[in-house]
């Protein structure tokens, strides 16, 4: 087994951080998204749309989307549970894993992809999606902020896959130079709980 | 137990398609997004977010997102699976899934929030997003044509929450006058295939 890896990029920080919280270890390879590695013709036979992180199996088989790897761990390593022991479990957590994914994260990869220079060469801009986008994802941490509040994790009072992903946005919100608003009271300090975790430095 | 639903969305689509598969009856109420029933204090209460579904459980839980809904159903009645029987099924249907939702699906809706006339009093309009979703949808579209080429479903020989995925987004792309290419034969007649399914009907 392989994890086709690139340590600065969220995704597959969100596969590793899943690993460590699991204790489980998976030899890892660099694909250098910086250097275009993802798109030569060797790892898109792995990855045919050219994402980062890939779980190749023994078997041959990849699997590409981090939420499908993780989904591939939680199954074999159960515990700890990450996703959910019974259907409302596994329901909360998808919906929040999702709200974060989706709400936010998505939010600020437009912001970063079509407007910061360092994209340029990847993407095809749309300065006009990133400025939108960018006032999106911090009325979206207002909401987060107040969702939070009094909870120590975001959800079921347990930490979970959705607390994984709400730590990969905040630090990769920081690629287009969007932090947590200072007013954020309870986002910082939630932020900082998940920072401090051994598992944010996997 | 109650379904917030609004019959002609994709999204709550997803959720009655998958319920017909499994064979199971959860009473609806109509939520109508065009009228801006969503948007209404009491439906807030069940969806902060003003999405539709959602799921009031009957000890007052409410879930929303359409995936974590049928996620829900999944883990309380799992015949006949649709979200995989192991842990190598479950990460190929979730790779699939998502395929479809996050590098079609969501195009599509960019192309039509963003564009389409009957979504300005919702959507604060970015029409360069619109027009540059388009062209994405179309590509896409192509890329899965070749990927289901010698396939009856598009992963594990048989009918999952991705094909769901897949149906939802073909019809959801008419919205913004956007047609399988009609030299995608494969995935015309992959739409086919799904569409011909009494659950298509739901």
């Amino acid at each position: 087994m392989i994890l086709y890896d690139f340590v600065p990029a969220p995704n597959p920080r969100r596969v590793r951080i899943f690993l460590h919280e699991k204790g489980i270890e998976v030899p890892t390879k660099q694909i250098d998204i910086m250097k275009g590695e993802h798109k030569k013709k060797e790892y898109k036979k792995a990855s045919p749309l050219s994402q980062v992180p890939t779980l190749e199996l023994d078997d041959g088989t990849f699997i590409t989307e981090s939420i499908a790897i993780c989904r591939y761990f939680e199954a074999l390593h159960p515990e700890p549970s990450l996703m959910g022991d019974n259907a409302e479990e596994i329901a909360i957590i998808e919906m929040w894993q999702r709200r974060f994914e989706l709400l936010l994260m998505i939010g600020i990869a437009n912001t970063y992809r079509h407007g910061h220079p360092a994209m340029a060469a990847l993407e095809d801009q749309i300065k006009e999606w990133s400025e939108a986008s960018r006032p999106r994802v911090i009325k979206m941490m207002y909401w987060f902020d107040k969702q939070i509040e009094d909870k120590e994790f975001i959800c079921l009072n347990k930490f979970t896959i959705a607390d994984i992903s709400a730590l990969v946005c905040f630090d990769f919100a920081k690629w287009p130079k969007i932090e947590i608003p200072s007013d954020c009271i309870n986002l910082l300090n939630y932020y900082e709980r998940l920072n401090s975790r051994p598992s944010a430095k996997a």
